[in-house]
């Protein structure tokens, strides 16, 4: 998609304008002149001849050349007809300020489906229906009703609430921060955040994408695009909706511990799009990433005159992950041939009260040059002493020609408000409180590594050995199964290669026998049924039963389960030789309405759920992102790298499982939710064992 | 002490005035004066006669009634002569700004205990010295180099450093947030964060005390004083120090997971003081407290014209612990009544861009005259359409006879600047984001359960019964022993009722075999010698061995320490009885040298550091709070209501041994660290066993 005729269209018709004071039609044709846009203005209206001095035309077809872009703003029902009318004049883009679609139910959502298909058949591209329009600071474009058009600058701002990105363009303006475009999205009809994404990639104003989300269209095509500019053009996303509750119940420890939250932090890793927790950081973090190249490591010098905010600065940075080690002999030798001798030449440097702007510039120029720091960060507080402006010019000099980003803290309100404006002239990305600028440097640090290592497109594993065991899945979910348990998945997973501990289904206790006889002990057994999907919680397992107990065993168990669960209907039982010992861990897979399956891996046990001790990826992923997994866990870690009385575990072993997991769900789509739990890792060479399985089968449609 | 002569002060002497612009002791004089001090302002200097137009004294024994306030300015060698002669005129009160005190060594210590001896002779109270003073915004007092006074308003700041203390001055200023007093402590010579906080609690003009702490000077006298105050006077305070890493290496795990910052939470906790974690968050809560009654409880409705913020706001609610339920029947009903119908009466109740003051007036209404919640947050997104002035006068009016609380988040800036300001004029606390009020709401509702339930200073524990074996342990001490190991520790636990699994310490094969003919197995063996602290680290442990194999275990495990430990002295083993079924835990202790003994309970196993499953309390503390830490931990949790296949434990016989625990370490003052671990936890009724102990002994002086 081109963005042209949106953010720098040739003419714009305002299907809609009114000579109304107050009315939105009004207000459209009164911000486009206010806003400085410099093309034609063409105002629709049937009954006016002109609106604001500007000639009316009644209808759009009417209106001469150049007109690239249409803006919509009537009642709902009569924009087809409108849109129409723009596709016969020849209009190529259109915002559809309209609200009255989808988001009110079916009946509107039919109409935005009319929509969409009258903007295909005439090669049309839509914004909206129902957001606020779009914004070019840089040519005065303004098809919003939000009054204060942002300074220009290179921040693209993507926003799916068109009332939330109008309080942040309010915001933006009175912080100084520039933005190259703004799109309100609204419902999305045709053009989505993705494509927008896509189109800014090379846009010479964009150097950052920040964009807030509600939900994304298409999962994969998202991540898709996004980890092709991501690199590039850093994009940071706000994604709301975090902490709701699933609403319906979930048999499974990952459907519980994974939802939509999850899935979206997942894909946001894998694609490289760094995720901001509020709206403030995710400006925070998109002028650290606009004003100036990104940090190369995590180490960073802080100069102050204030010990206060020093110590502040020093908790914030090691909370983010970021380091503030002490200046190195040569480095420090640079500041007092620079400063002179300061009581303390430590990290953070406190040049004291009084310290001057020239103070700031030489301690800023040592530090930038120096091979012990990949960022600076220079907090000013205000008093009788200094000068905001000044300081805010030296730091400007300093930063000029390094090689390294410099960050500024300017606490306070009134007495820097001037400094504040002044950085951000210079392209300095400045912040209220250290805790802001910490977490930008830290996203910044973030985004440095989606730069040099990209996000690769994973090989989508094979799916053909997978064939024969889908059709016997698909046949147990014709006979109206919707779960299926280890007896039932045991003889598919072995087919596929799945490592499990020997075992039978022993439908007498004469099989049990049998069995028992061919393996060294001991056993678990458990009771098998199709009715009972946790088996543990009823009493129906029974651990390190000895061979010569497993006969007793068959009977007991059966007769114990019979008491809780008197309608479950019991086939016998599972003997399975206990696996040898190593740590107990948990695979699982749930497949979400946005990216499809997402994997989990976790630590195993009855902490399971209460630790949320989880690591999620969507599926298909590279073997390294399954290590990554593990590096992201406490278990995991523990399997990479031992414990106290502890030795590592066969991680290779457990990635390649992990990745089969994957496979299997990308091969099975009637699998809603799988889960091995728990598989015990052995020591490494010693492989992985698979000891308890189930699924849940998809709803048939 | 009296606040009265350091913020309502008849007569300030300023010694070390300066007739040269620039300085700063001409900027405190032209500071008191454009702030609007009323009383008479004495500059002290011997060669000047008058400065800025009042008459200067060469000495501040010449100085006329009346003069309360000294404010000294003047290098750090003069101040004991000119405290002195404060001391001999009469005045009772001194703010020392100089610095070159204990900030700058060993000289400027004794320096600064000068000073304070004369203090203690005259009968005076000091703040500083190495602050910046104090400042009243009541009275126009303003003994700083701060330029802009802030507002008058009813937060007392407290702030351990001069600088941020200046830049959060600022700050408030430009946010429009009034204070009753500011005073920079400095180096807290003599008066302290401490004196101040009980000094506040009847000042009529303060109802929140928000304080910024770098380190507090006497932990268990602060502590004694927060539980008396906080119930009644808000405390909110910004600790900064949070992550520093531990500086020496620490022998056991409550000493590397238990540092300074969970000592500083823990007394927070227990005596009612709010802890902030930014110095947004600190205003942000204290005008929450100042400005409104508290919540009583977590249910917030969330009015809004926009669907963006109100999802942010969802969001944010529920990860700050606060709940937003759907409104009730009945108060469906009356929002129906009162805006008509809207398309959903959800909560958040989005009431559309347009939405207008009486809108906003009659939701507010409605919601606070509800059952159904707490608290009230009013959302606004500024456009064309509203007027952010007339919602926060109609918020006001809605809110005036209310009891209970609303906040606003008013989004944007340069749009709703002059919103934002009426509402602190109509004290309605107002934030800049959703995330920020919810956090602010939550730390008003902890406050809330402090003034309900107010902290009890917790009996001490009779320390009588522990004197004979603090006696046997000065021995181990004096004997040059750093640490005691298990068989150092059991013969005396015992002796204090420590619940241990039955045990011997075997020098010779006979005695563990006589052992075990006493007792059921299995056992445990350990290997028994002074030298070895962790002994599983090195094999030195066999677990679940029966009887018949512990004189083969007995010599098998010295054979095995032998060779990875060659230096060791090895005495035998020490065998045990293996304790029946139950969790394991950890307890420990360690001593804070701010605060004195920090009990720890976590979970046990090998993850106890890794998951940092773990809650921490001050000694002493009573059954409750014990109970606390249980509920505060993962493994606690379990321990409590059981979990999925887990019966709950015995928590009663749990939390008597860490209340035994904290006696122990009150009443030992020579162990610095003491831990069990693994303690084992029976079901209800069945008790807890001891099965492991260890203790570092403090270094003598």
């Amino acid at each position: 998609m081109p963005l042209t005729p949106f953010f720098t269209p040739n003419g714009v018709a305002v299907i809609g304008a009114s000579a109304t004071p107050g009315k939105l039609g009004h207000g459209v044709i009164a911000n486009l002149i206010r806003s400085g846009y410099q093309g034609p203005i063409y105002p629709i209206n049937p009954k006016a001849d002109a609106i604001l001095g500007r000639k009316a035309y009644p209808d759009v077809r009417q209106v001469p050349d150049p007109v690239d872009l249409a803006v919509i703003i009537i009642p709902a029902p009569a924009v087809p007809e409108a849109l129409r009318a723009c596709g016969q004049r020849g209009i190529r883009a259109a915002a559809i300020l309209s609200g009255g679609f989808a988001e009110v139910g079916e009946e509107g959502a039919a109409l935005q489906q009319t929509i969409l298909d009258i903007a295909r058949e005439y090669d049309m591209r839509l914004v909206g229906p129902n957001g606020v329009g779009v914004l070019n600071p840089h040519s005065g474009l303004n098809t919003t009703f939000i009054e204060q058009i942002p300074d220009p600058g290179d921040i693209a701002f993507l926003s799916q609430s068109g009332a939330l990105g109008g309080a942040l363009i309010d915001w933006a303006k009175g912080q100084h921060i520039g933005l190259s475009y703004f799109a309100s999205l609204g419902n999305a009809a045709d053009l989505t955040e993705t494509d927008f994404i896509q189109a800014l990639n090379d846009d010479p104003h964009t150097r950052v994408i920040a964009t807030y989300i509600e939900s994304i269209h298409n999962g994969p095509r998202f991540m898709a695009a996004a980890r092709q500019v991501a690199p590039h053009t850093p994009i940071i996303a706000l994604k709301t909706g975090g902490t709701a509750a699933g609403a319906r119940a979930v048999a499974s420890h990952t459907a519980s511990l994974g939802g939509s939250d999850e899935a979206y932090s997942a894909a946001f890793k894998q694609s490289g799009v760094i995720r901001a927790r509020s709206v403030q950081e995710l400006f925070d973090t998109a002028i650290a990433l606009a004003y100036q190249q990104p940090p190369r490591g995590p180490r960073v010098a802080v100069i102050t005159n204030a010990g206060g905010p020093a110590a502040v600065a020093a908790d914030a940075l090691a909370r983010n992950g970021l380091q503030a080690p002490e200046p190195d002999d040569a480095t420090r030798q640079a500041l007092r041939d620079a400063l002179g001798d300061y009581p303390q030449l430590v990290n953070p440097i406190d040049m004291l009260g009084a310290a001057s702007s020239p103070e700031y510039e030489a301690a800023a120029r040592v530090l930038l040059a120096s091979n012990a720091y990949d960022a600076i960060l220079a907090i000013l507080v205000p008093n009788t002493a200094n000068d905001p402006v000044g300081v805010a010019d030296a730091l400007a000099r300093a930063a000029a020609d390094a090689d390294k980003p410099l960050y500024a803290c300017f606490m306070g309100d009134v007495s820097i408000r001037e400094g504040r404006q002044r950085l951000h002239q210079h392209r300095i990305p400045v912040y209220d409180f250290p805790e802001n600028a910490a977490r930008a440097i830290a996203n910044a640090l973030r985004w440095h590594w989606v730069h040099e290592s990209p996000p690769a497109a994973p090989e989508p594993p094979d799916l053909a050995p997978f064939q024969a065991i889908r059709a016997e899945i698909q046949r147990l979910a014709g006979e109206g199964r919707g779960y299926l348990a280890e007896a039932d998945l045991y003889p598919l997973l072995e087919d596929v290669g799945f490592p499990l501990a020997p075992w039978t289904a022993a439908y007498t206790q004469r099989t049990a026998e049998a069995f028992t006889s061919n393996f060294p002990g001991p056993f678990a057994v458990k009771i098998l049924s199709p009715d009972i999907l946790h088996k543990s919680d009823i009493g129906g397992v029974m651990l390190n039963v000895p061979a010569e107990e497993v006969s007793k065993a068959y009977w007991d168990l059966q007769a114990r389960v019979r008491r809780r669960a008197r309608r479950a209907g019991l086939q016998g039982v599972l003997v399975q030789q206990m696996a040898g010992p190593g740590t107990e861990v948990i695979i699982g897979m749930r497949r979400d309405p946005t990216f499809g399956p997402m994997v989990m891996f976790g630590g195993g046990g009855v902490y399971v759920e209460a630790l949320r001790d989880v690591s999620f990826r969507i599926a298909p992923f590279s073997d390294e992102q399954a290590r990554q997994m593990l590096g992201e866990t406490v278990a995991g870690r523990m399997l990479l790298f031992g414990a106290r009385g502890r030795r590592p575990g066969d991680v290779d072993a457990l990635a390649a499982l992990i990745r089969r997991v994957a496979a299997l769900a990308l091969a099975i789509p009637e699998l809603a939710e799988f889960e091995l739990n728990p598989v015990i890792v052995h020591e490494p060479g010693q492989g992985v064992t698979v000891v308890d399985a189930r699924a849940v089968l998809a709803d048939r449609d």
